[in-house]
């Protein structure tokens, strides 16, 4: 799945993935309007807001992308009829010929990380059957209970050939809090992208492991430090745009080979027409005001490359 | 929340809490039988078998507990219609009076965290109505994002007069490789008990806060320092019984007014009737050998406290 990630990456030169975070208030009214009518304001008309909105996105952007990355937890607010809601988009995506990274950032002790990794990489068995449950690609996984708790979803991946971004340094204001105490003169993030580049050689791809690390855009020189620690780590970096990352500090996720990492837009994409500079499009016209944000952040980020000579 | 939550372990004269993670190979044949010839070998079998498993393991024992913990995960690993056999389950405990801590180990950057925040302990806004999605009482939160990934919560604990348990220090075998690092000469999980303290005179209950904190039965010596580090913070401790935590190790992580710790048992209660001790009862009475299996648990903790002094 990593090579597959990697190939549609160079086939439409976009290092980006698209984060299917909706929030209700990035919804447009008619959107809203047309669910809530069909299925009341209820959790159920949330979801088939979301759905709705989430299926005209990816109908107007999956030629572009390589990769989409649904947030669960924006779909888990609305319960059950949310997480059918994600379900849908992440079979919908994979339908359209996209790489889905399921956004949900678990880890536990070794037999419940297992049972997560069953649930969303793997298959489970019932009875005499098997079955998948939300069968994303990738996952998120956070790393803060060790070896223990990351290598179950290492083993489910080896048998699906799928893989993980685990989280080292993460895009956020405090989270410097834990992630940058030193220890022995050394960063925390650094001792885990450390043990994640050791992760990594468990499950090698062609050039790139399946193991792949996440390492916020809001922090760019660690992120420099990071994309040396881990030379075969694929970096999936969110914060780009609307959390405040720019296209050419993120040179440095990169490798020379121009691959290395992929830059995650949630905010900035799916509700571009909200921005100033897609307001031309217009609420109905939401989904063209997408594809254009795509268009221009392709543009930023292999114009950034180029300058930089990756 | 932990108000009521305290006058239940005192009434019950049992801080203890029942870990509701059933594994399909936890639940005797004739249950799995009935549901699969209800439902087929499917996913809908199997959320069918744990659903029913769970019931009967509840009617059976609570009247003797204050409280439940199930692990979405065991839930999760079965897609949508484990889920629904969770929020099922929640439902339940909740009408028979137990305080429900889902064991979800959530976190993520702020407005994630508050979404994850409304799905399971608040209410989440579809047009004029608001819905619960989950509705725990209590949720477990990682907090390796840092204080904005946890205020999120908190700030829906205080609205709607619910509880965390934050993740310090948990009871698998490698979970010193990061939590254990030293800072300062300090370990990582002195300084996030510390923050736990911080973040639990947000949100105080009459005597201890509704922030608490997970910290494994399987490293008492840090339990004892932690108790000091956080006196106000009420404790989960899984790790008893299968994972090797024993009662007069526990002591510790009590107050001396033999508070401040809550023991969680899972497979040792909800698969009792698969141990030696419980074998008498036989596959068709497992739930009288989860209650019997109760009983010896709150008797086995309540007499180290009473050794101890608390």
């Amino acid at each position: 799945m990593i090579d597959k990630l990697i190939r549609k990456i160079e086939e439409n030169k976009a290092p980006i993935v698209v984060g299917l975070d909706p929030m209700l208030s990035y919804i447009p009214d008619h959107v809203k309007e047309a669910a809530y009518k069909e299925k009341g304001e209820t959790l159920a008309g949330a979801a088939e807001a979301i759905w709705q909105f989430n299926k005209a996105i990816v109908d107007s952007t999956y030629d572009l992308i390589p990769a989409v990355k649904p947030q669960i937890a924006m779909y888990e607010q609305f319960g059950i009829e949310g997480l059918i809601a994600f379900k849908k988009t992440v079979d919908y995506c994979k339908e359209k010929g996209l790489v889905v990274i399921g956004d949900i950032k678990r880890g536990d002790i070794g037999s419940t990380s297992a049972a997560y990794a069953m649930g969303h990489l793997g298959k489970v068995q019932v009875g005499n059957n098997s079955f998948y449950g939300f069968d994303e690609d990738f996952v998120t996984v956070n790393p803060y209970l060790g070896s223990d708790g990351v290598v179950p979803f290492i083993d489910v991946c080896k048998e699906e050939k799928k893989g993980l971004f685990i989280l080292v340094k993460t895009s956020n204001p405090s989270s410097g809090e834990f992630q940058d105490q030193l220890i022995d003169g050394k960063p925390l993030y650094e001792l885990v992208g450390e043990k994640v580049a050791q992760w990594g050689e468990l499950h090698m791809g062609s050039e790139y492991s399946y193991i792949g690390a996440v390492v916020g855009a809001t922090y760019p020189e660690m992120g420099k430090i990071l994309r040396k620690i881990m030379p075969k780590t694929y970096i999936l970096v969110p914060g780009y745009g609307a959390q405040g990352g720019k296209a050419e500090d993120l040179v440095h996720y990169f490798n020379k080979d121009g691959l290395g990492a992929i830059v995650n837009s949630s905010r900035g994409i799916i509700a571009a027409y909200k921005q100033e500079a897609y307001a031309k499009f217009g609420q109905t016209a939401y989904p063209d005001a997408s594809r254009q944000a795509v268009i221009d952040m392709r543009e930023d980020i292999m114009s950034a490359l180029v300058n930089a000579g990756k």
